[in-house]
């Protein structure tokens, strides 16, 4: 049987697809057609979103799963008379929060995702543009003003690491890849030396670094079983011997590395 | 008064914070601070988070908020015999979705954000490197391949919203900077004409145009708000011209922005 799942929101629908994807990622054996409705900020956008929900429900011969942010109470009884189940934020928590805190909700739409201040923003762009600037050791002056310095193998994921630890977190951070001539005589660089205190290493199964190099230049040696096994085992050495903090990326989302460097690390977030 | 709100998951906490971060964005009026504990996987860590939570409730002298998607009952006992007002994600939902779907919740931890499976996760990495490789107009002869072509003055956004369109939605996504040179004969760029379907324009009010390029090169013509208005004049003129759909990204974060690039040209996301 085939379901559908909406993600309804007044904003972004972020909040909404994360809420529906992590309950969802629980009932696995299950495949969803997935729907997301973003910026549902009237009555009449409201009315068609419904449509949309009671269409599917026919088509699918089941009822559609509607995961909701809406906050605007006159949208949420709208959407409410659709042929889907609602799981509705705010009906399930919008109650305790203000029994708690003691003051009442401000039902203001698209807050979530909002920008903030002009001040965080800046955070944002200097970070990700630091990350660019700073990447796959295109220039390595700037180190010191790096929160942290992600080294590994070429395609190990430093990259969109760097990137996610920039948009998400704020964060200033640069990337080096380590390669066969550092391996040599089992050094560090010069130009990581003197920021070893802020070094991060990321490590990678050879067997996986192989078939992911492989679909960039097949049948080098670059990407051979051989030359991986020999970067990664040659990579762990090195971090062993300068007490590198790292982590095996092989089975991990980039979201579970950002966030596992933040615990291992301590590193503070610039960004909430 | 100080409130602190925990985050408390058995994954990355992305989850727990983008749910309450959605909450308490309702109760604009109150400071909070903002602890995630991340993978908390043992009844150890459990009664750990306990205890921090226990300490913020006697330091503040007020109810800590605890918003968890501890996904294991035992965890989530634990959980609740803290000193915090506990909004937990799956006591409210899974009753609902089980009923709803019929089968039971298979309570496995850190699902929402692990790796699903390695095709997704190679289009999303490809993704980013798509993006940085045709960043700024660096290169253009891979144009064929984007999905979509971000275009507008320097400085207006395209690159961290390029970046979080890869990362978050695996869509590959060049920009190209508009300039001067461009706006003389309000003419598209050699290399822009030819994928006219696939551009999309960011404007930005011009004022704040020039604040942002004034921090990083103060005093310039580049930032001097004179250019930043002509800049952003013929830049509409040019939209207006030849029909590049576009929107005014002053006032919208990276996720607002990347959102409704979707909603308005219908560019289906590669990732879900």
């Amino acid at each position: 049987m085939k379901r559908t799942a909406f993600f309804i929101s007044d904003g972004t629908g972020i909040t909404a697809e994360t809420l529906g994807h992590t309950l969802l990622s629980q009932f696995g054996s299950i495949e969803f057609n997935q729907v997301t409705i973003p910026y549902v900020q009237s009555d009449e956008l409201t009315r068609e979103a419904v449509n949309r929900i009671d269409r599917a429900a026919s088509e699918d011969g089941a009822k559609p799963v509607v995961f909701s942010t809406l906050v605007n109470d006159t949208h949420r009884q709208i959407l409410h008379t659709c042929k889907g189940r609602v799981l509705d934020l705010f009906t399930a928590y919008q109650k305790p929060l203000e029994e708690e805190l003691g003051v009442p909700a401000n039902h203001k739409v698209g807050q979530s995702h909002a920008i903030r201040d002009q001040q965080a923003y800046r955070i944002r762009i200097n970070a990700v543009h630091f990350a660019l600037d700073n990447d796959d050791g295109a220039r390595t002056r700037h180190y010191d003003q790096a929160d942290l310095i992600l080294v590994g193998v070429s395609r190990s994921g430093k990259t969109p690491t760097c990137l996610y630890l920039a948009l998400q977190f704020g964060l200033f951070t640069a990337n080096y890849p380590l390669t066969e001539d550092d391996f040599d005589d089992l050094r560090l660089p010069d130009a990581l030396a003197p920021h070893r205190h802020k070094l991060f290493g990321l490590t990678i199964n050879a067997d996986r670094l192989s078939a992911i190099r492989s679909e960039r230049k097949a049948g080098s040696r670059y990407a051979s079983p051989r030359q991986c096994d020999m970067e990664v085992r040659a990579l762990q050495a090195l971090y062993n011997k300068f007490n590198i903090p790292h982590l095996d990326a092989t089975e991990l989302s980039i979201e579970e590395i950002s966030t596992r460097i933040l615990a291992m690390t301590g590193l503070q977030r610039r960004l909430q």
